[in-house]
C-alpha cells in the first residue's frame, strides 16, 4: 500500500475549505551583491505575518538534488508519486496547449529541425523558428492524411509542436525518431513490442510526409518525434481526497494539469488580481482551491532577478483577499525553485508555509528560504503536503486500531 | 530489502541497555491563553536536564498527516513499518483484554447494538451500555454453541466486546457486519475468498443466535462484528535486534501489543511510581525497556489540559527512578499526539530525545514541542527510532565493506 492509498482510505469529506497557493519557481538563490534571494529581498509584509501563525518548512518535489520539470512538480504537490506517476511528454505538450486528449489518444511532442542534403541532421531546432513560422507550418503537416487515423498538428512554442493520433487499438509504446543529436539522420519510430507496429508504421508514414512537404521550408525542413504516451491512469483528486477540487491557473500547461487529477477549471483573467478574483467568485462552490502564479518561473528562467522580486511583492500585496475568505487551511509554496542566477529550474527546497488554526505554529516569522529552515515542518517530501493539509482541514480519519 | 531486514543484519548483541519510556500522547497544542502545549507548561526539570544531554528532534509515527491508532502508534516505536503490518481490530480488541490468542484464532471486535422491530439499527452503541451489563451479555454469548469450533466472547468495555473463534482452517477473509450507519439492518459476512466460507458460515451462525438470545435485552437486542483479523507474522524484537526485551505497562492493550513483538511482560501496579519501581527491579535481568504511561493519553482525550500538565509533573519527579540506573540509551517520546485541544489523537509530530553517551548532544535545552524543532534529530519516521536507539547501544555493526 502507497501514501496515496492509505490517505485514501482514511479521507473523509467535511465542510472545512483548504487553498493551495502555487507561486511556480518560488524558491531562489541570493544575489551575490546582497546576500539575499529574492523571496528574501521581496517586501513580503502579509506573507510574513501569515507565516508567523503557520507551521513552515522546505520540500524536495521529487528527491533531493532532482531537478523537476513542471508536471513532476505539480503532481507531487497534488500528492501524487512524481516519478510513478511520469506523464509522457507528448501528453505534457498537448496538455499545455489546451487539446481535448481522448483516453485513446497517442501523443507525441515534435521538434522542427534542420537536414543536409544527405539528410543528417545539422541542428535540433531549426534555429528556434519564431511561433509564428511554427504555426504555419503546423498548418502544411495538419493536412497530412493517413488511412484509419486523424491526426491534429498543433504548435507549442519556437521550433516545437504537439501531434496527436487518434484511430482504433493505437499503443504509445513507439520509439522516439528524435536521435537527440546531431550529424546524424532522424531514425525511424519503431514499436517497443508487437502491439505498437500498426501505430509505429503511422508514425513513420506522418515522418516521411513531413518530409516532403518541409523539404523546401530551410532552415525548418524536417521534423522529428519524441516522447509518444498517452494520458496515464492516475486517480482522481475527489476519488482519493474525497474533495470537491477546483483550479484558477491562467497558463494552459496547470490547467491541463489540474484536469488531468480532476479539478474543475475556473475561468480566470491573466493578471494576479485576476486570479484572486476568481478565488473569490467560486469560494462557496469548492473545498479545494489551487492557485497557480506563473509569473515568478518566467521572471526566474528570464534571469531577471528583479522582476521576479516585483512579482513576489505584487502576491504579497493580493494576498489579503485570500485570507479575508479565511479559509481553515491556507498552503503557499512552489513547484520546484527557479533562481534567476541559474535561468531555469533548479533542485533547491521550496519554502512552504501550512496555516490553519491547528497547526501548531513554530517560530518562523518570515516566508523565506532562509527562515523556513527552522519551521517545524522541517525538510520533507512535497508529496506529503496534501495529507498534511487534508489533516490541518480535519479531513483525514484515524489510521489504525 | 525493507530498513528492518537491514537492521536484522547489522545487529549484534552486547550488554549495554536501553529504555525506552514511552508518554502515550505525548505531543499536544497550545493553550491559546499563553501559547504554550501542555509539555511547555508543565514544569520538568529533569526532562529538561535530560535533552540537554540528548540530542533531539521530532517524529511521524505512521507519516505526515497521519492520526494514528495506538497500534500503528507503537509498532513504529518498536521499528516495524505500521502500514506493512496493519493489525486487525479484532486482534487489537483480543490483545487488549489480556485474552490468550492463538496464531489460527480469528478475532473480531463485537457492538452490542440496538435494532427495532423491522430489524434496522437504531443505535451502532447501544447507548453505550454499562461495562457491567456488558460482561451478562458477553456470558450468554458464550454460551452459543457451533460445531467444529470453540467460541469465546469477552467484555471490553461498555457495549464494546471481542468474539474469538478457534477451529480448523478459519480465515480471516470474512467482511464485517457491521453496516457502519443506522436505519440500515446488520449484514450477513461475508467470505472475501473461498477459503474463507466456512468461517463467514461460523460468523453468520454465531450472529444469528446471538440475534435470538439478545432480542429481550432492549436496548443491546443485537450485536455486530467487525475486524476479524488473526495474529499477524511478525518477528520479533529478540529475532531483529538480539535482544531481551521487556514491558512494563499497566494497561492490558499495550502489554498485548509488547507480547505480540514477544517481550516479556512483567509485573507492575498501577501507577506511574510502580512502573519505575518495576524497572528497577527486573533491570538487571533485560537490555531493552519498554515503559509505558498511559495517562498522559487519557487526559488528553478528555480535553483536561491541566491533568496532563500535572501527569507530566509527575513523570518527570519519578524520572531520576529511571535515570539513577544509568542506562546506555534512554529515549523519551510518545506513540502519537492527544491534544488537549483536539480531544483525541492527531497527527502532530511527536517531541523525542535519545541519550547516550554517545548521542552527540545538540543545543536543545528543554523537552518541548518547540525546543525539539531545533534538534539535531531534526524531523523522522518514527521506525529509525530503534535503529538509532540500538546504534547508539553501539549494537549495530558496520553495514557494507
Amino acid at each position: 500500500m502507497d501514501n496515496l492509498e492509505l490517505i485514501r482510505e482514511i479521507a473523509t469529506p467535511s465542510p472545512s475549505k483548504i487553498v493551495l497557493l502555487v507561486i511556480d519557481g518560488l524558491g531562489g538563490l541570493p544575489n551575490p551583491k546582497t546576500g539575499k534571494t529574492e523571496l528574501e529581498t521581496a517586501k513580503t509584509p502579509n506573507l510574513d505575518k501569515l507565516a508567523a501563525d503557520s507551521i513552515c518548512g522546505l520540500i524536495d518535489p521529487v528527491s533531493p538534488g532532482v531537478t523537476p520539470g513542471s508536471t513532476p512538480g505539480h503532481l507531487a504537490l497534488f500528492g501524487y508519486d512524481p516519478v510513478k506517476y511520469n506523464i509522457g511528454r507528448g501528453v505534457v505538450a498537448a496538455l499545455g496547449i489546451d487539446f481535448e486528449l481522448k483516453p485513446d489518444d497517442i501523443a507525441a511532442r515534435g521538434n522542427f529541425c534542420t537536414v543536409d542534403s544527405s539528410g543528417l541532421i545539422t541542428d535540433r531546432r531549426a534555429g528556434r523558428i519564431p511561433t509564428e513560422k511554427c504555426t504555419e507550418l503546423c498548418q502544411l503537416l495538419d493536412e497530412i492524411k493517413i488511412e484509419g487515423v486523424k491526426l491534429f498538428v498543433r504548435p507549442v512554442r519556437e521550433h516545437r509542436f504537439a501531434v496527436v493520433f487518434r484511430g482504433e487499438r493505437l499503443s504509445p509504446e513507439v520509439s522516439d525518431s528524435d536521435p537527440q543529436q546531431t550529424g546524424v539522420a532522424p531514425k525511424a519510430a519503431k514499436a517497443l513490442n508487437p502491439a505498437a507496429n500498426t501505430t509505429a508504421d503511422i508514425a513513420n508514414n506522418f515522418i516521411n510526409q513531413a518530409r516532403t512537404i518541409l523539404a523546401k521550408h530551410q532552415p525548418a525542413n524536417m521534423a522529428i518525434l519524441r516522447g509518444f504516451s498517452s494520458l496515464p491512469t492516475i486517480p482522481t483528486m475527489d476519488d482519493i481526497y474525497i474533495l470537491k477540487p477546483a483550479a484558477i491557473a491562467a497558463y494552459p500547461m496547470y490547467r491541463g494539469l489540474a484536469k488531468l487529477v480532476g479539478m474543475q477549471l475556473l475561468k480566470t483573467g491573466p493578471t494576479i488580481t485576476d486570479e484572486f478574483d476568481a478565488l473569490k467568485q467560486n469560494y462557496a462552490d469548492y473545498d479545494f482551491f489551487f492557485l497557480h502564479i506563473k509569473g515568478t518561473d518566467s521572471a526566474g528562467e528570464d534571469g531577471d532577478f528583479d522582476r521576479k522580486v516585483n512579482i513576489l511583492e505584487e502576491i504579497d500585496k493580493a494576498l489579503p483577499a485570500l485570507t479575508g475568505l479565511k479559509p481553515d487551511v491556507i498552503v503557499v509554496t512552489g513547484d520546484h525553485s527557479t533562481p534567476a542566477l541559474l535561468k531555469g529550474h533548479s533542485w533547491h527546497a521550496v519554502p512552504i508555509l501550512i496555516y490553519s488554526k491547528w497547526c501548531r505554529a513554530d517560530r518562523v516569522g518570515e516566508f523565506s528560504e532562509t527562515a523556513c529552515t527552522m519551521g517545524g515542518l522541517s525538510r520533507f517530501p512535497a508529496t506529503h503536503i496534501m495529507p498534511l493539509a487534508m489533516a490541518n482541514a480535519l479531513k483525514l480519519a484515524k489510521f489504525g486500531a
